[in-house]
């Protein structure tokens, strides 16, 4: 078992463009369940394959147990159990030396971007890198199960 | 990915008491998800933990994936995001070169024995030990996913 303490931000567009982008991944992940309070989601970053059960988030705190499974079982799983999907290409960033994930959505969430810090505790300080916005951390609509049923193509379609 | 094909028989209690029992282990399991179409389980058989992913049942066959976690994520994953679970007594029984896991349920399902068999085809044929009643694979009230939410000593209870 895990706990994941992260804080989330929107990305300043233009500032982005010009920052150093060090490492990336190819991320598409799924949902077998999206309720809030557990989430069951298979990943494939690259070709790597992953299963996660999450918790009920509370405060910027989540309870998170993941497996490493076969890429082939990733993708069977996203196929034909997943109700919903995203994907993504996620980069990792040092700034002040903690790391940072900046993901730039694809598909039905091409425009947004949003960038994550993880901490190992709420009160962790941290630095704000240039190309962060506004934090979004307690905004349910910009949770990737919720990108993943709700994009963002369709959030101005009443 | 496995595909799962198999049998499912009451047990003759007098007889069964009579038979040689081999290996046993207990199963502690419970359901995160337990639709028809998908069941999400947790199992602790002795102090090993595993989560398993099943599709629908077609005929005798299911679409089954698996996959080793640590014993005390089994036990959180039980304790915290399990709705329905049970417990049972299983004994792993070789007749006729054949492989059959008997079930002893405890707790709300006590009193029902189940014996199963794995085939690797529908079609493979085997033969039945004494002990072996009524074969009860496509009635659903006797999947474990159903005994964990309405046990066998409610059955009777309209």
């Amino acid at each position: 078992m895990g706990v994941e303490i992260e804080r989330k931000f929107l990305v300043n567009k233009e500032k982005w463009s010009q920052a150093i982008k060090e490492e990336r991944s190819f991320f598409r992940q799924g949902y077998i369940v999206s309720d809030p309070e557990r989430t069951i989601r298979v990943r494939l970053i690259d070709s790597a394959g992953f299963i996660t059960i999450k918790g009920l988030t509370v405060g910027a705190t989540r309870t998170e147990y993941e497996y490493p499974i076969p890429k082939e079982d990733a993708q069977q799983l996203l196929d034909n159990f997943c109700n919903s999907e995203l994907s993504k290409i996620r980069y990792f960033i040092t700034h002040d030396n903690k790391l940072w994930e900046v993901d730039e959505f694809l598909g039905n969430n091409e425009g947004l971007i949003v960038a994550e810090i993880e901490l190992t505790d709420e009160n962790e300080p941290f630095s704000l890198p240039d190309w962060v916005d506004t934090e979004v951390t307690h905004e349910k609509k910009y949770s990737n199960s919720n990108l993943a049923i709700k994009p963002y193509k369709n959030w101005n379609i009443q």
